[in-house]
């Protein structure tokens, strides 16, 4: 008998392409758990069985997705949402010990990729190219002073996500505005180019980069990629590569880019499914794959690269109705 | 031989279930045209037939949909974009000269809704509920300084859809500072209570309200329905109703309703299918079958709330691939 290889998503939303896609990648190998905190994430009924549990701020929320993964004889476990990446991270741990492997990076660069000043510290010191960031805003009127930077700028939130809160500035008195209105801010170089992303998986054994799949967005819509088209270039599979090998990512990363003149400019990284991620597997980058020959400590070879360019994704509403007894109807 | 009841829905975009709907309920008796300025809307790929079509800002936008309809027998044409509106009710006689029924309001119906604060006026004029407006900021600031009105506020354009800059504004100085930087715009009072919206049929024979379909928005994303759940009130319907006809709309409408302290208070209308139709149709309010009463000269007899009470709809992405020679594949 082989042994079952079931899988938990946790926080699973919207995002029913990615169960559909571990179901159809498991073929009967195992079963695709799905869980959320709200009997309204259409993504749960894609599952084989779904779970609804308590909030991340919740007491009992570790406890409960412990014992749930013990229960169900979970062999990995991963989530579509950034806050719950940090637990994960931070409990890989007690995953490991009931024999449930997190499908997440370690808890250091998890860290430095919600951390959008970190991030911008971070490549600077490794000598790649940067978007200029300011957390001060003083030393941000210097160099406005000195032509080094100029408006309009973007002022956002260093933690955040989701284009929350995000105002491109065109004044001081604006920047003053809003630094006296809320904490925590950074003022960020507004570039004007082309923005990239990349869907990248980096081995969970081997450490290597083994598949890396990029598109350029042509649309976006609430903070996520509505239309894309792959294209290849092997000059950034390499930056990729090795800039998420450095930064210690491990398994599924979404990498953020941007094309200025010819140069790229790495700027943002969600160490999770990104939500294109859809592209890429329509386009044979089957990630599902490469996470359960992981499970099953099988190491990936390296495949970076290994798609057709000039294919496009284009993203639609499909709906599911549930009556009044919360029943899905088909 | 019965007649073909060609459809030509233009602005198609990213609408599919419209387009599955009205082939569905055509069933074979006539043909779904779709048409979008660009061949990346997902949904020009469920029609019989689709058109690339000029931008309507471009000289020849108006007589290539002409052309379209008369060459292909198209009996109804309607817009899911607003701007479009505009031009279909502006220019209806011509649609009826060549035979094809312009599926929208009279144009001043049209124009009212684009207008926030014309509806604004239109409202308080004829005794509803209204959120209260300004377009001039004294006149808004006397009012804060006799306690008729609070801060937060939001700060909009008077013309604009899909929630594009809205400020929720707390200070005067913030006001001052939006009002230097944009022209057009309205100081509207903040209204904390349920999001409703209603889906509407004015038939366009008789000129009554002969559906309506009623539901809570649980969740908005990028100004969209994400979730909804149906409910059914025979005060709304009757508000609804009246209003729709005294403000002159026609056909499909879309109506956003606030309700605060036990009173509805009607904030906008969309003259089209909102997009949130999708659980009024799978709720059985056939909005594409009343249409095609209409289009056959059949005026539909009024059915306003024959739908069921707490049914959800919940909304997720669906992918389209289309390879790099432009076909989409299965």
């Amino acid at each position: 008998m082989t042994e079952q290889l079931n899988i938990l998503i946790l926080s699973c939303g919207t995002r029913n392409k990615i169960l559909q896609y571990f179901k159809k990648e498991l073929d009967g190998n195992g079963l695709v758990y799905a869980a959320d905190t709200s009997e309204l994430a259409p993504a749960l009924y894609e599952a084989d069985e779904h779970f609804i549990i308590p909030r991340l701020d919740e007491e009992n929320y570790l406890d409960s997705i412990l014992s749930i993964c013990k229960e169900n004889n979970i062999k990995a476990v991963l989530s579509l949402i950034d806050p719950e990446l940090n637990v994960l991270a931070k409990h890989k741990d007690d995953f490991l010990n009931i024999g449930t492997l997190p499908i997440v990076s370690d808890k250091e660069a998890v860290e430095l990729s919600f951390d959008k000043y970190k991030m911008f510290k971070f490549l600077e010191t490794n000598g790649y190219n940067t978007v200029k960031s300011y957390i001060d805003k003083e030393e941000f009127y210097k160099d406005i002073e000195y032509g080094v930077i100029d408006y309009p700028v973007f002022v956002k939130p260093v933690k955040g996500s989701a284009s929350i809160n995000i105002s491109k500035v065109t004044s001081k008195e604006e920047v003053d505005l809003l630094f006296n209105r809320f904490d925590n801010l950074m003022i960020q170089e507004f570039v004007d180019g082309p923005e990239l992303g990349a869907d990248v998986y980096i081995d969970m054994i081997s450490g290597e980069t083994v598949a890396i799949f990029t598109k350029e967005k042509i649309k976006m819509k609430a903070g996520e990629t509505d239309k894309s088209v792959s294209f290849k270039e092997y000059e950034l599979f390499e930056l990729i590569s090795r800039f998420c090998e450095e930064a210690g990512f491990k398994g599924i990363v979404d990498v953020d880019v941007f094309k200025v003149k010819g140069e790229y400019y790495i700027s943002e990284v969600n160490p999770r499914f990104g939500g294109g991620y859809p592209h890429a597997y329509e386009c044979g980058v089957n990630v599902p794959e490469l996470i359960i020959n992981n499970i099953k400590r099988k190491s990936n070879e390296g495949n970076v690269g290994n798609f057709e360019a000039g294919v496009h994704m284009l993203k639609f509403n499909e709906i599911m109705i549930m009556n009044k007894d919360n029943h899905i109807l088909d």
